[in-house]
């Protein structure tokens, strides 16, 4: 698009930075730091500032792997929390998704990710191990797998459930069926015939 | 979409310094924080550090206003530059993409904006009266209007052709027509119109 290395290094530092963040081309890259350049001094040190904050200083829970400002993460620390209950996700982002419903009042561990043969990720690769011990340090009644309703979800939902088998607790995973707000004539096959199959008694709330 | 304080302080401070970016909304910029979380902490450094240097050391070319790292640009301090030539332009994208095509060996002088009643911006907020110093030095033969083909546009060319009158130099303005690969099917009335009026020897390149 341009020779940015005749115009400026510095500039050309930036883009090229912006640009290995993921879904910033370097167009975007172009635009946002030119944007830096337009605004005050003040805006760009913060924004430096709080990169570097955030990778300097963010850690992750000792307990359930969550990011945290703290050893152990605002949730773990909460007396309020049922302490009996395990929510096992994928990732970080669907911690912050159930905690924004207000549904859940259990504890949470993060896997860091799923079972997926064709990417060379095991069940070594992922905290299951961490899962185990805090199982096995006793006090917990039930694990919710709440993994995506993909394949590799699926299979990651089934070796974790021959795993916990010995702890004698209950497992459950969260419920499948047409999303609120779901047209049925636009829900696909197979979520609309598990969902007449798993059929519940009707509540109004 | 989450309650990310409930999280991390230090997540939500780079979210909202990430939101403040042109285009970059909040889900993006959380995806941006997360990814920086995964990268090693020189990654994160690396982007601050040169978003840091951007603000702090680039600077704009005392001649052209074209940014630079020095305080006269590359373009104005190269020797092999026709400095009998000035292209005005509305901002320093512009300069970089006619930097890019090549085809240009004269200087620019970069208007920081266009004329536009609508939004306030009359020639005082703009480097015109800089450029009328640069060209009352003497040397310039030449002054290229290279600015876009719109309204505001057209009345800053008008503005300063008006304004360069007395000067006596030769004012020019970059082609109008139909663009190289465009199908005239699909080229507006006005742009074909002009472009058959003011037709041109046909030289094979």
């Amino acid at each position: 698009m341009f020779e940015p290395r005749y115009v400026s290094d510095l500039l050309q530092k930036a883009v090229d930075a912006f640009s290995r963040l993921p879904g910033i081309g370097p167009k975007s890259a172009l635009r946002l730091a030119l944007h830096l350049l337009r605004q005050e001094e003040e805006e760009a040190e913060n924004l430096a500032q709080s990169i570097t904050d955030l990778r300097r200083k963010v850690v992750y829970c000792s307990e359930c792997r969550m990011i945290s400002d703290a050893p152990l993460c605002p949730v773990c620390s909460n007396p309020e929390r049922d302490r009996g209950i395990i929510c096992v996700v994928e990732n970080v982002r669907d911690v912050m998704s159930i905690e924004h419903t207000g549904r859940y009042k259990g504890l949470y561990h993060v896997l860091g990710g799923i079972i997926s043969p064709i990417d060379g990720i095991g069940p070594s690769d992922l905290a299951v191990e961490p899962l185990m011990e805090r199982l096995g340090r006793g006090g917990v009644r039930e694990v919710v797998l709440a993994l995506s309703t993909t394949m590799e979800g699926e299979t990651t939902c089934f070796y974790l459930y021959k795993k916990i088998a010995s702890y004698k607790l209950t497992v459950t995973t969260i419920a499948r069926g047409v999303g609120f707000g779901d047209q049925l004539e636009y829900t696909d096959e197979l979520t609309l015939g598990r969902s007449i199959e798993n059929r519940q008694p009707f509540k109004p709330e």
